[in-house]
């Protein structure tokens, strides 16, 4: 199985390292510390035991890969000027699958626009996983993939997918729902992250001790799932209490956004919080709690990143 | 003029030191840099004037005051745990005069239950004044004082001290609607103030420049005229755009709020985000945009307050 790894971060780098563990070819692209990793690999410290991941290939740019990619892993970060399908340039071929392993909603468009013959998977994580500091990576909880095909239906390549998956440590789901399972991701996500940032640096655990942050945790999660509800996607109040409860018992937890945000890297704010707001007001469905923390995260973003 | 100035902090050391100027008998109570402001009085720098204000006597509690006052004036911020009734302990005679130079609403009630006999004026101050250093106080722009009885009607006491203010260079309106006066000093503040802190430390320029924050702007003031509407103040709608352009033209400000924030003192939120966001909860009017911003300030607040 040759994969090929776009902007291969810490979600890319544990999903195509447990592969290569199995057998798997895998080249990826990297962002930063690219001689480092290109010199030493990964260092993968985690749960589900530690490993070194040596990719086949370390390259700046898929431009460089002269092979023939199964299975095209995009794991950028999905920020407003990234163009993911600049990334694709030249390396998709006739039997490649595409797979999106990220945040985000309608992400998969763009792509099945521009390569309208391939077959392209949606994969939400649930991977406590952060890149401490250049090769170092750790994986702390969780260790789930969901999987979808674009457009639904069985996928012989999903499946194929999955059973490589399954066998390397990484537990998969195959859905027919990917879009129910991206918009219950995001009920979390938007949630906890935005708090988490906004609230000054909070953990999970102090969201939930402070009355007024779990209300308002509260607020957006039925703003959000209202919008979902009026997308047809079928999010149900009863999560609001569950999501709660779940965060509550959860060990005390630092949000990706917020590792992000004291990283001074900029934020996933327009594809996981900006896209739902943008959503609400099309549909005409009042984001009022959603619109006041996301004006404000765009600020703390912006005034965050020219602050490096 | 015998005056006591209770906590006297930069509008305090203002406004008492302007009448001082004019020869009224000052006596302070001061929280900080006491043995400073005693041993040197208070420098303050003007837009109208720069002048030194030695008070007649510096006092660490209104317990030390042995004469008979005029005007006690309380200058405090209006903080949860601040017990004001508690400041004018035994030095409250039968002709004297409470006055609030404070933010906030319904900060009169316990005043006007604790001393039934005495007449109270509540008095909102728009003074660009702030305390830099020890005794240093800046005062950069405005200097109008809109003073009312509580309780309404015209009042000889009232009509005294507006006649010593105007005439020590600060201009004063008498009012007999100060709750409007309140709640229209509120529409500014609570917008401005906790955008300028909520958003990551921002400038009024700059939360104008940003479209995102300006509409936020206006969301929270929409909520706080319908509050205001709902306990029969007579903000209006039109106030909003006022206010917006009002603070484009307006040189690039600091808010106080920012300012407590960066000196990391508490901040007034109770008093003038809280009591909207109860209120509305009260009459029933959403407050979906004020609510989120203030269990957002709380929790910076707290955080804040806690790293010094």
């Amino acid at each position: 199985m040759n994969i090929l790894n776009i902007a291969c971060g810490a979600v890319g780098a544990y999903c195509s390292g447990r592969l290569a563990e199995n057998g798997a070819k895998v080249a990826v692209t990297i962002r930063s510390s690219f001689e480092e990793i290109k010199a030493k690999g990964f260092e993968i410290t985690s749960i589900a035991g530690n490993f070194k991941f040596m990719p086949d290939e370390v390259l700046t740019s898929s431009k460089e890969y002269k092979n023939d990619a199964d299975y095209i892993f995009i794991t950028s970060k999905v920020l407003p000027n990234a163009n993911t399908v600049a990334l694709l340039d030249g390396v998709v071929k006739e039997n490649t699958v595409i797979v999106l392993i990220q945040n985000g909603l309608s992400i998969e468009d763009k792509i099945a626009k521009a390569y309208p013959n391939n077959e392209i998977l949606s994969c939400v994580a649930y991977l406590g996983i952060n890149r401490t500091t250049g090769n170092k990576i750790i994986h702390q909880g969780g260790g789930q993939l969901r999987i979808g095909k674009f457009g639904g239906g069985p996928s012989l390549a999903a499946q194929k997918l999955c059973d490589a998956f399954n066998a390397a440590k990484i537990e998969v789901i195959y859905t027919c729902d990917i879009a129910f399972e991206r918009w219950q991701k995001l009920l979390w996500n938007i949630t906890f992250n935005a708090i988490s940032v906004a609230g000054g640096g909070l953990k999970t655990s102090e969201i939930c001790d402070n009355g007024l942050l779990e209300d308002l945790g509260r607020s957006l999660m039925e703003e959000i799932i209202k919008v979902a509800n009026s997308v047809k996607v079928a999010l149900s109040f009863d999560m609001i209490e569950e999501m709660i409860t779940f965060t509550r018992n959860f060990p005390p937890y630092k949000t990706s956004m917020l590792i992000d945000f004291e990283c001074k890297r900029p934020l996933e704010i327009e594809a996981i919080v900006g896209e739902v707001v943008r959503l609400g007001k099309a549909n005409n469905i009042p984001v009022p709690h959603l619109e006041t923390i996301y004006a404000l995260l765009t600020s703390l973003d912006k005034l965050n990143i020219k602050n490096i």
